[in-house]
């Protein structure tokens, strides 16, 4: 009998025109277009693993790219030995000795591992019949540290330490199970905040986020001072003191200015201050935080990998770790960075939005609760009601909880439609009569 | 009369099949192809500005895209207005809001920012009719600082600062000017050191470095313990005590695993440990130098940008500064990294090698002895006699110190023969016959 194996990794670019509303516009991304580098990972048997990078428009062709180069290292593996060793296809993608220039561990070619990787575990949770949470809170303890790439993380976390971790956290996994059938999973919003609404569409969109069951709202700030303040007011004024109010700068301040910046929007009580600054500034981070208490500070979406997040952790420079599916090499990495938030004792609240990150990276939350923290305390996924519709099992967030998914996969199959008609730059969305 | 614009860029996937000799093989590069992404700025009057990106082989066609994909950014530009603001022009390249979202400012989409950066500056100094060091050795105090993009730096390093550090360099640049160019710049060679060598090459080549006037040679180690320390004692053995022996890790360790490794080789007095682990783990160096002091912590060919330079220097972590001509966004990005080093008194010493490695980054160090730190104690520029044919002003070591180039332009330009006949894959050096 002929073994299946990989046999081809298809990658289309697809993007979706949201400039033309400014849906997602932010300080430092004024103008996005939501795109995803689509993965269709196909086996010798004809069976297929989907995933997607995500990116805001223009690169999505390079990032494409990057994951059709990545190929060639894949092709001819046999899918069991794959799917039973997803650290070890994940070290031969990142630790490649001559892609890894291009990193290493960062940046385009980092994500394309990931993109592949992500794969994989679409697939594997195909195969087991599993949405991809449940594949994963099912490992043994064991198994999942056997996932985890320690090279560069044993001096914040050890073997050991992980295996204890997950023990841990072993009792009561049935019982949160039924939680999180019956419940969901916390998710906060962001559709209100945008910088390129107007006041009445932020109030407008403030009160349906409350009255849709919300209890944490993110703005985006960071563009003029007295517009943020002007905002935020009016955001506090509309959701009242009970509604926590997370802001987004997206790292356009350098360190003072964060500082400076944090404490003129302190007397409308930030929940969260989330990318500061640079993502790459660990220090920068702590001493904001230190500056700032006991409002939290949050980054993570463009933290490049497991390294950076290890000392954010380590310096006491974050409160919230923000996890981002697209941005590591895959699930595997993502759960060295869950186990890693254990360790010191912080909450995931995973980035989302952009399209396809809220249908990814539920899963991992609900994994980290399941199987690793234990709890839901402080800890929400974000949610933007946008683009879900291209995805064969869209997220669903009910009361402001994302309801489990309970398809076999990872959430990221779309639908071949979409594939077709926003394909980029001959779809028939990107005709030139379809520009806004 | 019409402008001069950037008409446009080309770029050329150039790779050498240095791996059928295993030169430059290191613990994370058993088998390196040196190559470039050899970029071709053309302006509307036909004039020419020259760069490249280097990487080890696989992805080298990603990189080039990369590039190409910067290009839409700069045609149309006035030429003038470009090399009169290069702050300006790599903030519109670094910043492009949707590119933006492959780094952020790391990776290919960095460095083909980078390539870009070094093309205008490359035709700056040939308009100019100037090396490039001595363009930018030339510059008052102040457009040196306007060259610099302070907004993740202000905390570590003000304009004040960087101003103040410039202006006390001033008296004394002409005694230095001569005496850079009676006696050049001091090399350190790496020739000898690669894990590929065997035994006697290693020892044979250590002699050859001293009888031509280094002081300084560097040594891989890395993959295996034992043969760490029996090449090192063979090393020391054959150069004697007088000779600094510096040694590389090219990332391949954990931090306490970096502890240890480089404590069985302190006997042999090591100059420095170069790359202990992940170029990303700030605090792993700090532990790492903190440990090992007085052997020099060094790192930087991989550190993706200014902000991890700055948290290096920042927390004590490294004694040694090694940029990297071709790894961050260009001379404006390097020009910053020199200017921390100087306010945190940490000595320059370039990575070089590769391919026109030596040839770019000579310029910086130069320029930094002339106009930033004033001094070269303590500071070499890496060599390794391999590739230097290809250019049209080839990088000269003379008794162990660099030569000062006296051509106008950076040093990038390669022979066209050369682009052609190693051009990927369809170059006659890649031919099926040539295979090694």
């Amino acid at each position: 009998m002929t073994r299946e194996t990989i046999a081809e990794i298809e990658v289309w670019d697809v993007r979706f025109p949201t400039s033309r509303q400014r849906d997602g516009s932010d300080a430092m991304n004024p103008f996005p277009d939501y795109s995803a580098a689509y993965v269709v990972l196909r086996t010798s048997s004809g069976y297929c693993g989907y995933s997607l990078v995500f990116t805001v428009g223009r690169g999505n062709d390079l990032q494409a790219d990057a994951i059709r180069a990545l190929e060639p290292l894949v092709v001819g593996l046999p899918v069991d030995d794959v799917i039973g060793d997803t650290r070890g296809l994940s070290r031969r993608l990142v630790g490649d000795s001559q892609f890894r220039w291009l990193g290493p561990e960062k940046g385009a070619i980092h994500m394309a591992a990931g993109g592949i990787v992500n794969a994989v575990w679409d697939l594997a949770a195909r195969r087991a019949g599993r949405p991809l949470w449940q594949l994963l809170a099912e490992l043994e303890p064991e198994e999942v540290v056997g996932l985890v790439d320690f090279r560069y993380l044993r001096d914040a976390l050890t073997e050991d330490e992980a295996l204890a971790i997950l023990r841990r956290a072993e009792p009561g996994k049935v019982e949160r199970l039924d939680r999180l059938l019956a419940d969901g999973h916390p998710a906060y919003t962001t559709t209100p905040g945008w910088l390129g609404y107007d006041d009445d569409k932020l109030q407008r969109l403030c009160r349906e986020a409350v009255d849709e069951g919300f209890d944490l709202i993110k703005l985006k700030v960071g563009a003029d001072l007295e517009d943020d303040v002007r905002r935020f007011a009016l955001a506090r004024a509309t959701v009242g003191p009970a509604i926590r109010l997370a802001i987004d700068a997206n790292q356009i301040w350098g360190v003072p200015e964060a500082i400076e910046w944090v404490e003129r929007l302190r007397p409308f009580d930030p929940y969260w201050i989330e990318e500061p600054t640079s993502p790459d500034d660990i220090l920068g981070h702590a001493a904001i935080r230190r500056a700032s208490t006991p409002i939290r500070v949050a980054t993570g979406e463009h933290a490049a990998n497991a390294v950076i997040f290890k000392q954010l952790l380590q310096s006491q420079a974050i409160d919230v770790v923000q996890i981002d599916a697209c941005r590591v090499a895959g699930v595997n990495e993502n759960v060295a960075i869950i186990l890693l938030a254990a360790k010191f004792g912080m909450p995931v609240c995973p980035h989302a939005g952009g399209v396809g990150l809220c249908e990814l990276v539920q899963h991992l939350s609900m994994f980290d609760y399941l199987a690793v923290s234990g709890t839901q305390e402080g800890r929400w996924v974000e949610y933007v009601d946008h683009l879900h519709e291209h995805f064969v099992e869209p997220a669903r967030v009910i009361g402001g909880r994302y309801v489990a998914p309970r398809r076999p996969g990872s959430g990221a199959e779309m639908h071949a439609t979409s594939v077709e008609s926003f394909r980029f730059p001959d779809g028939e969305q990107w005709r030139p009569g379809m520009a806004g």
